[in-house]
């Protein structure tokens, strides 16, 4: 049993002490589901000025900057000049329509500014836009209205929810009005016998989640920014975030949508159920669209049976070879209780440890390590489950040392690990990140390739006179997505140039993906063309042209 | 220990025998998987004449009958003048490009009557097309070049794959050209590390499974015609089948779809990962849209881990309502492990056993019966989820009584009970089928609804005068997926009057599905209105007027 001694110990706030043998998981001593994850609202509170931008760079000091106007940003963006200019006869009708005080902010006859600030700007402070009026739609109606409006009168709007995106999505680039969907929030039913919840576009998606949790289900999507998106914002964009290795994609979980079209139509296609085959599901079109088709005003989901029991572990391994193995074997001994496999180079926690300090989970260093999370309903099974998994994977050499978190805190610490990257990562000045997919086998290897072509034109060393620090890479292993980061003292133009459209070539290359789940927004418009073919471009115009004729909804972007 | 003496006993061969306690489920004494779970092949070939139509009459003794032409059928139907005739400079062209013998039934300048024919008619006799000319394309560009062809020449066409739809979806109305898609059958590759399964359309679903099963993989989807449908005509029907429940809609599992339009156009989609968030998701336009909007040539498929260890159980129940809380607590203690929940009503099961006679598995009737199936990765874990469950339910009086198959024999004979009804229903002369989906809570109630009409007409009864013998509900619970079957002793215009459009109006006032898993092909065409807004399905036909202009894609269905 020498393995499995020094296999399982504990981690006490972050320091290890050994264990004489397996205690119970988290989750069978009584703590709740909620403590022993650490929550997404939780995590993403540690890392506030940073975070993965998709594909573009993004200085950690930006935060504190006043943003630039994007259409300074994007010099080669011009107005489209077939937008009218607002006039004071469009705002009155607006007013008129949703009444003034709670659901128009209106730049034209006042002085708005502040209000509108930030609905013009992310949270990155990467995009800001130049609109002058936000309105907030009660009703699907008034959507309707407004939109009917807009497209008769040649004003581009913008939706958006919880403005929380990382490409510019959300942000006008002029004089785009903005549809604000907060005040659509209302969870409408939930069907506790076969977990489809109806509920409003404009619905925070924790506070969507803590509906369903409260009746022992869990909403199948969950990411760094619940607290604020939107679910219409995330329908919208696809989002994939940490239960897509489990629950899927939002195209198998999204049961039904009502949209309004750019002509006011309302598309409602609000099934509550999971079998119907009566037609062309038109919904599909809408997730992923960012607001370019219509505005989704409601969604039907399907929750899945929330697991009570929750277990973390990881552990430090040899070879990214090895860290495949490891995968298809938990794969194959955790199967149905597998819930994450995220995947940590020894570059990225040799960071964390730089930056943060304190004591690391393992003792010596690995090239690889991997945070495995199983879910399940019954913790006695899933921790005999992955006792016998990390006994096996240690036996064979697949992993060089490992640890089991054996309380909420615990859990909490392991995930930091992973969680704590981003932030990490900006210390020396800034980062360029790009949130890819790529076919699992060749998946580090871009990693590797960045660094050596840096290294060689160089620009990266230990020195000040070089403007990278290092090249790291991390992400969801089981969905194959990787987070490749290239951690900066300074912006460099002579980087850039080195990473692009070389990243893009290795992708493309290689028949990845070069937006894995943060969609095309403004940052990667123009790079399409390295995921895509022309002829699906074509077809993907052509849909455009078919549901917005006049090109008004979130204009300059995605396509 | 009473409940669970009474509880859990064997059953051999469908006889029932006592035992004093468990014994180990059938996967963990080393059957294996395919043994322990009755293969479709299998439990098709039980019901070699009747099987669900999706919405419409079907005589068993009709197999025996020469199939009536469609156009006889539906005398409201004529053929659309725009097509043109097919002449033998057509041919000339077709076998020119394809080669004469190999690719080209031709029933112009020989008499191939008889090799057409299989083309030309369903399984069940019960549509008949006028077809002169079946192509079988070898390769994608071999497809778009048939299709350029035709759309130049606007000769009308029908893509097959197996043809074992129920609807009609695959067999010409009047002269359409075949293209039968038998010969693309190419397993392309398979990637171990993230299940994702490249394949040509014309590849038969039980040879993929077979393909990734000895790969330790499942694929996501599972129906009786396993053994000759066409996973291009799964996907391009959005088949739902037996591994819904457990791994969603073929929406969320095909990554990735090569297909061609009607211009020859090749649509290249083939993405083999599970995120890639760059523009429009158009391929899934073409899941479910019966062959309408071009030919699918190519797939991926995310397919899943498989299950070593199976479990299955069958129980009576006192009311609907209780099947449902069985459902409910199934769904929260057997979580991650439940498989399949299906339904069946005590007059299901009194038909199959006055037909078969035998051993039922209980010795009492109860009004309704569910079949539960566990599918896990540890059987002794499976096996004692399942055993808390049912000892649960049976204390709190959820259910009256169950019994636990112990091998992979007893496995089949409870399966059997679920998967002979289709035969047994039929022992009268016929039965009226509807597959429906209906919000769970009212499920159940349109089989008493419709019951109680006919017996008010006179037309339900113990005696031959009558012509309905009885009405009974049973399907995929799990899915709120009910087959209601109307057990006739003959055909009579009568009932069928009674029956509709009673039955669609029923669904339409709950927002269920007239189609749940069989989609529309020809048998529904007309029905849709009855599951769709006069909106959706205006912008449906926007659709297909976009990607069809001419509408030589298997015309006179769908919408």
């Amino acid at each position: 049993m020498a393995t499995r001694a020094r296999l399982l110990r504990g981690v006490a706030n972050g320091s290890c002490s050994h264990v004489s043998g397996l205690v119970a998981p988290a989750a069978s001593r009584g703590l709740p589901k909620a403590a022993a994850r650490l929550s997404s609202a939780c995590r993403s509170s540690i890392i506030p000025q940073t975070r993965c931008l998709g594909s573009r760079s993004f200085s950690s000091t930006s935060a504190s900057r006043a943003a630039k106007l994007t259409a300074d940003s994007y010099p080669g963006l011009t107005r489209d000049s077939r937008f009218s200019q607002l006039t004071p006869e469009h705002v009155a009708y607006f007013k008129q329509l949703l009444g003034q005080d709670s659901a128009v902010i209106d730049g034209i006859n006042a002085d708005a500014a502040a209000d509108i600030e930030p609905f013009n700007e992310d949270w990155m402070h990467k995009y800001k836009g130049q609109c002058r009026l936000v309105l907030k739609p009660g009703s699907t109606e008034e959507v309707s209205k407004i939109l009917r409006y807009c497209n008769e009168n040649m004003l581009a709007v913008v939706p958006q929810g919880g403005n929380t995106g990382l490409v510019g999505g959300s942000i006008p680039v002029f004089d785009e009005i903005v549809i604000s969907m907060g005040r659509m929030n209302t969870i409408h039913s939930f069907d506790e016998m076969s977990g489809s919840l109806v509920l409003d576009a404009g619905c925070i998606l924790e506070v969507a989640d803590q509906h369903v949790a409260e009746r022992g289900y869990i909403f199948p999507l969950d990411l760094g920014a619940k607290g604020s998106c939107h679910v219409g914002g995330n329908v919208s964009t696809n989002a994939g975030g940490l239960r897509l290795l489990r629950y899927g994609s939002l195209h198998g979980s999204v049961l039904g949508i009502e949209a309004v079209l750019p002509d006011g139509t309302i598309m409602n296609d609000m099934c509550t159920l999971r079998k119907n085959n009566t037609g062309y599901d038109l919904k599909q079109l809408f997730i992923g669209a960012e607001g370019t088709l219509g505005i989704i005003t409601k969604l039907v989901v399907q929750c899945a049976q929330r697991s009570p029991a929750v277990n973390v572990a990881l552990f430090g391994i040899e070879s990214y070879e090895k860290a495949q193995k490891a995968f298809r074997e938990a794969k194959l001994q955790l199967s149905e209780i597998l819930s994450a496999f995220e995947l940590m180079d020894g570059t990225s926690q040799r960071i964390v440890h730089q930056v943060r300090g304190g004591t690391k989970p393992l003792e010596n260093d690995y090239p690889f390590y991997c945070l495995i999370e199983t879910s399940g309903s019954n913790s006695e099974h899933d921790y005999e489950k992955l006792e016998k998994f990390l006994e096996d994977v240690m036996s064979n050499e697949v992993i060089a040392d490992g640890v089991v978190a054996q309380d909420a805190t615990q859990i909490k610490t392991l995930w930091s690990w992973r969680e704590g990257i981003t932030e990490c990562i900006g210390h020396w000045g800034g980062t360029y990140k790009y949130d890819v997919s790529i076919p699992l086998s060749d998946m580090y290897l871009i990693v590797h390739d960045v660094k050596a072509r840096l290294s060689e034109a160089g620009l990266l060393g230990e020195t000040d006179d070089h403007p990278v620090v290092d090249v790291l890479g991390y992400g969801h292993m089981g969905d194959s997505n990787l987070h490749l980061n290239i951690a900066i003292r300074r912006y460099d133009k002579e980087v850039e140039k080195v990473l692009e459209p070389y990243v893009y070539e290795w992708i493309e290359k290689r028949q990845g993906s070069i937006s894995a789940e943060h969609g095309l927004g403004l940052a990667k418009k123009n790079y399409i063309g390295y995921s895509r073919n022309e002829t699906m471009i074509g077809l993907m115009k052509q849909i455009k042209t078919l549901y917005d004729p006049n090109g008004i909804m979130n204009p300059y972007k995605y396509i």
